[in-house]
């Protein structure tokens, strides 16, 4: 077992930090005063010299190259799939642990898969590299670990709504160059999605696999399984993205081994750590993406007894997919390794 | 039975003429050229002298009264639930058959709910008025009965994805007008929806009842049994507005008696009446609000086995909730009736 020296403060590199992901991280080392002596921040050939702003002081980008890790403790990687594999191995062999926020090694059974509030222990088995989940997969299971812990889920259907800036900073920006070409009458560009996004929903985020199902579909069902170690739990999920900025947004309804009434859920969601329960559809209180953006907690509402099958239950989950969908947990991760 | 006198053209009133539903009834009437004697558009006080356009013809809106129906033989009726209750009873009794939008008669053991792909015998069965059934649940339906009638349907599944014009056409001027203000950098004015829409979504559509579902939701569930006489089929459905102009779009799975294979479940839908079917997903072709709306046909894809349960499949069905969701199927009840 690789285990992180604990020391006073640590060396941080960020390995794609001028992405949205990237950047996100920033934010939130700062905002949890994340204990940091050295901090390096890395991205490809094309971005460095890019200045960046941490505590008030800029910071240069560099290159994300193999020999860059030197003295890094700790590496986070949001620099897309190849470049976890092609340096992930690197920053290990310099002695640092890596965070990757990428799907490269996600599945593999040397590398945990870690949410925080959802299988803690896990991220100390490591052999160098934790993974993050993928962030629609984070967002359902900080909902639904109470529910599990509570009665074993048998099945899951979801439907996702998700939010422009989980493709990426750029293709957030291009639901605003279409809003605004969309106000002047002018033609609309489509660059980022496979059709425009303005005014349109897509049922397609990630490729296609074999069973019909997108890639990020069967995260949603591999990942699960791997977090919560369990190889019966078996989940449908349809993605989606919709015209919103950040924050993802999910319909969910679980079938359990033993029934859950709502009155039970609520109990359980409300002392759940790192979700808040906003449950009071009369009030019009229930969880949306343009309110929930920006925070690291996740929502929860809309919670009833699912009407069409015995033991199911049917809630709506919201989280900011960039922050507790990606760079939070990644961070929390950290947090759990030096606490 | 009722049963209307048939003729080769037939005077026509439109309750509500001067909504969104009703703006949409001149339209398929028109287009289907629907064989009209006489035409009467009606509707409340304040839009009394409003000039619309039928045929190239000027008609001026009429105030809807009690006394308003003489000679009319079908009477079309958008002008929401409580003037339908107050005035089709005064078209039955001046001779009409009444085919009303709202909710009001739907559930009602005298009314048939009718969508004409599915239970068009049902039309024939009216004591004066035959209901038309909400939009999403049409769209569903349309789908859902060539499965239905391989194997039966035990239960469903349903997240949906509503547009903004499902709630009116001031609704959906609303998101138009959010639009517009927030690429000039304005503030963004919320009225018709309980919040903003613009970048967001909504998990409330209608009001809520004590079961935790809106009214919406329920309506998708009691409406399929009255359709399809089956009163053990269940559907839970949660129901969310999302920020485009036209036509609803729904994520359903759905648990049957027999397996029906998704190469099985493509033939039945190919060869339905009202569907078309567009699942070619590695060529980025599934059904999308923005190029369904404006059709009558409702377009189904990302057709595959649901891996949450046996016997399970998961599809994805869009429809524009104004014309088939509303005036196209009224239209086709009403076609039903003077075959």
């Amino acid at each position: 077992m690789a285990e992180l020296k604990k020391k006073a403060a640590y060396n941080v590199a960020i390995a794609g930090a001028t992405g949205a992901v990237g950047e996100t991280f920033l934010q939130i080392l700062e905002e949890r005063n994340f204990p940091i002596a050295e901090l390096k921040l890395l991205a490809s050939k094309r971005s460095v010299g890019k200045e960046l702003t941490f505590k008030g002081k800029t910071y240069k980008v560099e290159e994300l190259t193999h020999d860059c890790f030197e003295g890094v403790d700790i590496a986070l990687f949001s620099a897309g799939g190849g470049r976890s594999l092609e340096y992930a191995p690197s920053a290990v062999k310099a002695g640092a642990v890596v965070i990757d926020n990428s799907s490269a090694y996600r599945m593999d059974k040397d590398v945990p898969l870690v949410v925080p509030e959802v299988n803690p222990e896990d991220a100390f088995k490591h052999k160098g590299i934790i993974a993050n989940p993928n962030c629609t997969t984070i967002i359902m299971l900080v909902a639904l670990k109470p529910l599990y812990d509570y009665s074993k889920v048998k099945s899951v259907v979801v439907s996702s709504y998700q939010s422009t800036s989980g493709a990426g900073a750029q293709a957030m920006e291009e639901l605003m160059n279409q809003t605004k070409a969309w106000a002047k009458g002018e033609d609309i560009t489509v660059e980022k999605f496979a059709h425009q996004i303005l005014f349109n929903v897509i049922p397609h985020v990630d490729s296609f696999t074999d069973n019909g199902y997108t890639k990020e579909e069967m995260k949603m069902f591999n990942e699960t399984r791997k977090m919560l170690h369990d190889d019966e739990i078996l989940v449908s999920a349809t993605c989606v993205r919709v015209p919103t900025l950040s924050a993802h947004s999910e319909s969910v309804t679980i079938e359990t081994v033993d029934p859950i009434s709502p009155e039970k859920a609520r109990e359980l969601f409300a002392k759940a750590p790192g979700l808040q329960l906003l449950d009071d559809p009369s009030n019009n209180k229930y969880p949306m993406p343009l309110f929930v953006a920006g925070g690291d907690d996740c929502f929860v509402g809309r919670i009833r007894t699912d009407i069409s099958r015995p033991n199911s239950l049917a809630f709506w989950v919201v989280g900011d997919q960039l922050r507790k969908g990606a760079a939070t947990n990644a961070v929390q991760i950290a947090e759990l390794l030096i606490k």
